[in-house]
This record gives structure tokens, C-alpha cells and sequence, in this order.
């Protein structure tokens, strides 16, 4: 996990990223005009604390894969427009709702919302932005859309609960923590791509491969960023180096080094993670601690078979500039930790 | 506000109230039930902490009005059941993520959720109520139905973020203020008196008359409420006496006083609501100000307008139990600070 080399995976990501975004450039401009046009509000608050989060360089990647799964579908319409802005808004509401959550001091490189503008305005204007998808959804008037995202939503508010349930405990399984990042991040990535064929109206089995394809995507995102969070390149990309250490937090690399480590490692990760004593040079060491159990290489393992998930679920879909897109960025956003 | 009388006006509120729960009292239990399946998820920490709200002795006044309403409307389905359902849940969602907002200690005379569970947890059950009740409306599938609930939640967020924005502010308006009570209480009474007549497919003008009972309703609630929290009956329903003093919130009765003020009762105005720097006595005296402005009374007159609209809108409904009901309930909410 040498700088020079993140860096590189970095950069393949932006890469992945852009061929998506000149696909659907012009569609992913529509949806900006979207969720800036229904973020708006008399109460000035809300489009400026919304405003915050919304522009401050997220890189949009539910709403692409929403639009590219309707282009992959050979949809034609605008429909894709306003739901895509859905995801996206959805998607901003947890983030509103985690950073009170968390208690993180930085996402994507800014101070969050709560520390600048409180918690409890986070959590209402978290509760906006979910309403708003709602009566943007009923505007669209597919039963079918609100099906798939209020199921989404109940889905992602059940993981995130289950996480905190975990959360500082050490004994957690690698399969509890799977089943938390299924639901609390994977579900909307789901629920992103099947939407793509539900606006095209195409038949259940593509609707089932996208939505397998977005759960296997949305896994492998969350695999590789919880590896990142001990990446030396965190702090290049504005993100400080071992958050989720700090707070506790159970990731797939830690479950590893601690079932396998021995008793005075035990020690450690108990100390650190659920009593949260942790001084200078504990971080270090633990960094070294998942390196020398290859706790870091055999998240990434994990990865890569959720790629390969991934990459079947297309193969009932032609060739063509979109399914390689796809294809592409789930190989890139598995490169991006190393 | 002496003791014995305000006892009488509780108790003609419960009269009003066991007056609605013995014409629909079928239907509530049915409500219940709904409310009690929805509410289970494989995550233990949802129903316990969603339960500790839901049963803690909530007067369901949302989903009575909904009941109450669709039988109004000669109603004889059973599509009302899970939609009073969902309406107790976006009430009890706002509940948890006003816990956070308030920082209260006690609702309805039971430590609050997040003082029990935490602010993070209280977060994420609310979120998964608000979903649950999107799931329940899907399942409904009336697209009119969903555009009611997701309007009126996003003017509920907003309402609750302008309370945020004018809260510690001695110079709010009671414009400002009314229009902060018809966004975060008055627009769910709202929804739920008019869900009655559309899931029993009569006219709009039923839909509009029933809206505008609903909201006029509403407002007299969070008025008598609002005097209510200054009121020495608080303590025997099991809440503590002046909270919203305590938090510098900014009630109507607080907004007259300061309006009549001298300079010198402003400054204490400023002292205890603005800077929160309160010492004993502080709380007597704010009363006693209130008390010789008449602040208490005039807010109850205003209430007494809001009762004229809201008999007036149920006008166009022949005469019958229904009816008679919902005028009891506007005088007794009106009483009950009495």
C-alpha cells in the first residue's frame, strides 16, 4: 500500500469514473439541475446546508449507475432523470443522518455538516432530502420505483442500526459485518441499477442481473474503502488516515487480524477498538498488525470475488459501450487500494 | 391555570378522546396490530426502541383523525387501518429525531428514546419508521395517497428547521412562529383528516374541508400545548414544568410577553431565552410575566379562532356521531388548558 502505487489505483478510479461520466455526461448535468432545483426551500437553511454536501465533490456514482443501467437497457426516455436524482438524494440524507452517527470530523475532505452547521440540522435536513425523493418519485408515478427504494431505505436504516449494534465489538463475524454492508451500502447501489430496467420496462431476468450486478458493486466499494481508510493516500484525497480505527469502528481487515492474532493481539484490539484507550503508535500498530496477518490483501480477495459476481450478472447483456464501462469500473474500483 | 381546573380540562380532553376511541375503537385495535407487525425487524434494537415510543402511552390523535375521518366520509374498507398506521409512524419518526433536536429529557413522562438508547440510534429507527410507512403506502398503492404523506413530511422537516433557525430568537414574529406550528404539527393533522375522504373516493371539496379541520386542529393543539408547558399540570401527567423555557424555545405566549414588555422584562427575555443563562426564581418569574400580560389567555383566544375555522370546515358534513366528535374534540383540545 505504497503511496506512489494508491495513487495509481486512485487515478484508475477517476478514470472508470470519467468513461461512465462521458457516456451519460449530459444526462448526469440534468440530474444536477434536478437535485439542485428541488433542494430548494424558504428556509434558506436547507439549501445551503444541503448545498454543502451535495457539491462538495461526491462523485455521483449511484446516479451514474442508474443512468448507465438505463442505457444499458436501451431506454430512451427522461424518467431516468428525476430518479437518478432520488438515489442521490436518498443517499445524502444517510450521509446527513451518519456524520451524527459517526461523529467523523471529515467526509470527502470538508468539515461535515454537523460539525459546521449542528447535529440536529443535519437530521432535519436528512429528513427533507428523503422527503423530497418521495414526492419526486410520486411525481414520476411508478408503484414499482417506490417499491424498490422505500424497501431500499427500510433496508439501509436496518444496516445501519446492525452497525451500530456491532460497532466496538470485536468478536463481530465476517459474516455479520457482510450482511451490514449489504444493507447499509449495497442495497442503494442495488436498487440504483435495477431502476435502469424497470424505466426501460424490460423483463425480470435483467432487472434481476442489474440488481445482483449493483449488490456485488456496492460490496466491493465497501471493501476497498475500508481498506483505504488505512491507505496512506487517504490523506491525499482530504480524508485523515484511520478513522474508522479511531472510532472503533469493525471492518472486514480488522475481523481478520483479530481471529488471527494471538492472545496479547487480542489484548490490543480489545483495548483499542471496544475501551477506545488507544495512544500514540497504536494506529501503527495496527496497521502492521493486518499487514503481517494479510488482512488487507485478503479483503481485497473478498473483492474480487464479489467482482466476479459482478461481471457474470452482465453476461446476458450484449456488448457495447455500457456493459464495458461497468465492467470496467468494478475492476478499477477494486485496483484503486493498491 | 390552578391546579383543580386544569385536572377538569385533562379530563374532558380524555372524555373527548374515549368519545373517538369508542366510535372507531375496532379500527384502533387493528391500527395497533398493524403498527406492532411493521414495526419487527431481524435487528432486536428496532422494535425494542421503536416499542419503547410507539406503547408509551401516545394518545394516537393522528391516526384517530384518520379513522374518524374515513368514517366521516361513509368509509366501509379497511384501507384506512394500515394508512392510520402510517401516519402514527411518521409522527413517532419525527418523535425520535426531535429527541435529538430538543435534547429533552422526558416525553410523555418517560425518559426519551435517545436518553435510554442514544442519539445515533434514535436517528436510525426514525429513519426506519419513515420507510416502513413509505412500504405500507406502496402496498396501498394510491399514488394520491403517497404525494399527501411525502408533501406533508418534507413541510415538516422544513417546519422543523425554521423552528431550529427562529429558536432562542426573542425577536420572532407570531407570524413567523404560526407558520413554524403549521409546518411541524398542524400539516400531519392535516394529512390524516385527509386521507378520509380520499381512500373513501369522495369529491374535493370533502378533501378540502377536511384538510382545513385537520390544520386548523393542528394549530390549536401546539397552541394549548405550547400553554400547557407552563402549566402546573404538567407535573401530573408526568412531564416536567416549563422544558420549552429551559430550552429558550419561543412560544406564543413568550412572543406576547416580549412584544409587551418594558425594556427591563425584555432584558430578562433576552438573559434566559437568548443566552441561556437562567437561575432560580427565573422560571416563576417568566410565568408571572406571562401571567399579567395576559400571554396565556390571548394565546387560548387564538386558539378559540383557529376552533371557528375548524367547526366551519366540517359544515358541508350532515350531522351525525362523526361530526359531533371531531367539534367535541376541537372544544375539549381548546379546554384542556383550562
Amino acid at each position: 500500500m505504497g503511496s506512489s502505487t494508491v495513487e495509481t489505483g486512485s487515478q484508475r478510479t477517476k478514470k472508470a469514473l470519467s468513461t461512465l461520466q462521458d457516456l451519460v455526461g449530459d444526462d448526469l448535468k440534468k440530474v444536477n439541475q434536478v437535485i439542485i432545483d428541488n433542494m430548494q426551500s424558504d428556509v434558506p437553511l436547507i439549501p445551503q446546508l444541503a448545498g454543502h454536501i451535495v457539491s462538495s465533490g461526491g462523485k455521483r456514482i449511484r446516479p451514474l449507475l442508474l443512468l448507465i443501467a438505463a442505457r444499458l437497457c436501451g431506454y430512451e426516455g427522461q424518467r431516468h432523470i428525476p430518479l437518478a436524482a432520488c438515489v442521490e438524494f436518498i443517499h445524502t440524507a444517510t450521509l446527513l443522518h451518519d456524520d451524527v452517527v459517526d461523529e467523523s470530523d471529515l467526509r470527502r475532505g470538508k468539515a461535515t455538516a454537523n460539525a459546521v452547521f449542528g447535529n440536529e440540522a443535519s437530521v432535519l435536513v436528512g429528513d427533507f432530502l428523503f422527503s423530497r425523493s418521495f414526492q419526486l418519485m410520486v411525481k414520476d408515478g411508478s408503484l414499482k420505483v417506490l417499491k424498490i427504494l422505500s424497501d431500499a431505505s427500510a433496508v439501509i436504516a436496518e444496516g445501519e442500526v446492525m452497525q451500530l449494534m456491532t460497532s466496538n465489538d470485536t468478536e463481530t463475524t465476517e459474516a455479520a459485518y457482510l450482511r451490514v454492508i449489504e444493507s447499509k451500502t449495497a442495497k442503494l447501489f442495488e436498487a440504483a441499477c435495477q431502476i435502469g430496467p424497470v424505466v426501460a420496462e424490460r423483463p425480470q431476468s435483467e432487472e434481476d442481473a442489474l440488481a445482483r450486478f449493483g449488490m456485488a458493486l456496492g460490496v466491493i466499494f465497501q471493501l476497498t474503502d475500508d481498506v483505504l481508510d488505512y491507505s496512506a493516500s487517504q490523506a491525499e484525497l482530504g480524508k485523515t488516515v484511520g478513522d474508522d480505527f479511531r472510532e472503533g469502528k469493525i471492518t472486514l481487515p480488522i475481523i481478520l487480524a483479530f481471529q488471527r492474532g494471538n492472545d496479547e493481539e487480542r489484548a490490543f484490539w480489545v483495548r483499542t477498538l471496544e475501551s477506545l484507550e488507544q495512544t500514540e503508535g497504536d494506529l501503527e500498530h495496527a496497521i502492521e498488525l493486518m499487514t503481517r496477518h494479510n488482512a488487507f490483501e485478503d479483503t481485497i480477495r473478498k473483492a474480487r470475488e464479489y467482482g466476479d459476481v459482478a461481471r457474470d450478472a452482465l453476461s446476458i447483456f450484449a456488448d457495447g459501450a455500457e456493459r464495458r464501462a461497468l465492467i470496467d469500473l468494478v475492476d478499477f474500483c477494486i485496483e484503486r487500494t493498491f
